[in-house]
């Protein structure tokens, strides 16, 4: 096992990386000690990985309870916080409870803003279990739900305890979303460190074809690139901006098509290449930096276009994004 | 005026106290200057001050919008959230915006919960309309909003740039809404300082005849004694907890009669005899403990008893309150 930790004064916590810490691991089994549990996931990871979870649970806590949502964006709704908060309440968990989430960006968004309102505030977990919620969405606190008219337009900061990427669980992770995942270390390695960005290109092909290795020295590197811009500016108001690379470009792809149709990552991965672009035009970057972007993102799997809209309809999209 | 700094670090804000404070504010002025604000209020409170507070905002603002909900308790729930929310986003509110909290604790609490969630949380100011508003809720940062099964079970802390109570403002206030308002008064001296209780009681003639010296001296006292408790203790871990002095009865009280049929003040008043009558069997208070707590709140006007109801009843209503 490897560990990170995010430095923010007395809200600091740890990032562990490595294989099998769902099957074993003391300092959740510490945390979870004595305490109401609330595990919140998705019906898929429910069924790979619920059990497991729960076993290390059981032993230790006061009681343990699980709230399966559906997969999917859809999940990322009021709806899903009221239920989760009905549970809560039905079952007397008071401001002293923990609430893990496992699975996604979309499970970490929703039970990390539900830890973060329920109660003005319970402890949470961030389990991750696909790659990009590895090495994106768990770290830095950032939670929330959609809004008919945009994304992730309610939330809150609300930083984890602790958080827990088992790299054993990327075994099974479908293709698409693998290469959804890659979209985001490779952000970090654009943003960050450009040694690191070549060590990702140099991977790419390890990475694709999952060798643990390989993966995990992908996350513990984007871990530690992410931590250090949250610990900078842990509210988004300067250096952790930097973060966005690509993101306004992606949400605009994500919304225009209509949300579910792209990955995140995808879109993402597209819209870098799209900011990269824009970037050269502008005469911030040179041609042998799109080039470089472009290869990478390529080898990825990744999209490296977004839709053929009128420049209108990305705007349109744009100016809408935080 | 008179003013109050709350101090959290580099969250501190001042709390004005003084009439004719929402006619002329510089400080207001200043913080609304060339941004986006909303407006948030009841119908009722519009009606006597919206094109006040409008006047004040409109030279300066970028844009100003007014968000009108119905008044009473079941106001604090999602719909007036989304509402929130899908105004805000409609009008291009980005993370720069501010919203205003323009009532009594109802509105604050809504409204305070939407800027704490919106795009991951705004700036906010409270511009609280009733006594109890001025004295208690609108100081300290907690907003919430209510469940079905419990009140203020989802919410946030999230402090205010700038709070204005205004002590010309009650002297529209209806007899009942002041009387509620004095309980939390009295419930400050009760805590903090005997000889401010003394004074309180001293006083209470001239308050409930609304002589406007002795509303804004009692405003003053009061917001200077929970500002010093809430800087001690923001997030409630500890001293913070002495604020709930008559909550878990009075909150019971308020639940088992459904919501809306006691004012929270009220509930708080009877909550608060009960509390004490308990404290003094259990051997904590003496007699004349008791004696001076009713008398104070019988002379303000307060219910002096909860209902008849079995301690079973008080209890189950209770055990769920955080």
């Amino acid at each position: 096992m490897q560990q990170v930790t995010v430095e923010l004064g007395d809200r600091s916590y740890p990032i562990q990386v490595g294989e099998g810490l769902l099957d074993r691991n003391d300092a959740l089994a510490s945390l979870a000690q004595g305490r109401s549990v609330a595990v919140i996931t998705d019906s898929v990871v429910d069924g790979l990985l619920g059990d497991r979870l729960a076993a290390l649970l059981k032993p230790v806590a006061h009681q343990s309870i699980r709230i399966v949502l559906p997969p999917g964006e859809a999940t990322k709704g009021w709806e899903s916080l009221d239920r989760i908060f009905d549970e809560l309440l039905a079952n007397r968990f008071d401001r002293g409870s923990l609430v893990i989430a496992l699975g996604g960006g979309v499970v970490g968004d929703v039970a990390g803003f539900a830890a973060a309102t329920y109660q003005r505030g319970v402890d949470f977990v961030q389990i991750p279990t696909t790659l990009l919620a590895q090495v994106d969405s768990s770290v830095g606190g950032k939670t929330a739900i959609n809004h008919a008219r945009g994304k992730n337009m309610i939330g809150a900061f609300h930083q984890p305890r602790l958080v827990i990427a088992d790299t054993g669980i990327l075994a099974t992770l479908p293709d698409r979303e693998l290469s959804a995942g890659l979209a985001e270390v490779i952000k970090h390695g654009a943003i960050a460190d450009e040694v690191y960005l070549d060590r990702v290109a140099a991977a790419m092909h390890r990475l694709r074809a999952r060798d643990p290795q390989a993966l995990a020295a992908a996350v513990i590197d984007s871990v530690r690139i992410k931590a250090a811009v949250v610990a900078r500016d842990e509210r988004e108001s300067g250096a952790r901006a930097l973060l966005n690379f690509g993101h306004t470009f992606g949400h605009a792809i994500e919304a225009g098509a209509g949300y579910g149709r792209w990955l995140h990552g995808e879109a993402v991965g597209a819209g870098m290449v799209m900011a990269t672009d824009l970037s050269l035009r502008l005469g911030y970057l040179g041609v042998e930096d799109l080039a470089r972007i472009t290869a990478v993102i390529g080898e990825a799997g990744l999209p490296l276009l977004g839709p053929a809209w009128p420049v209108e309809r990305y705007l349109s999209f744009m100016s809408i994004d935080k």
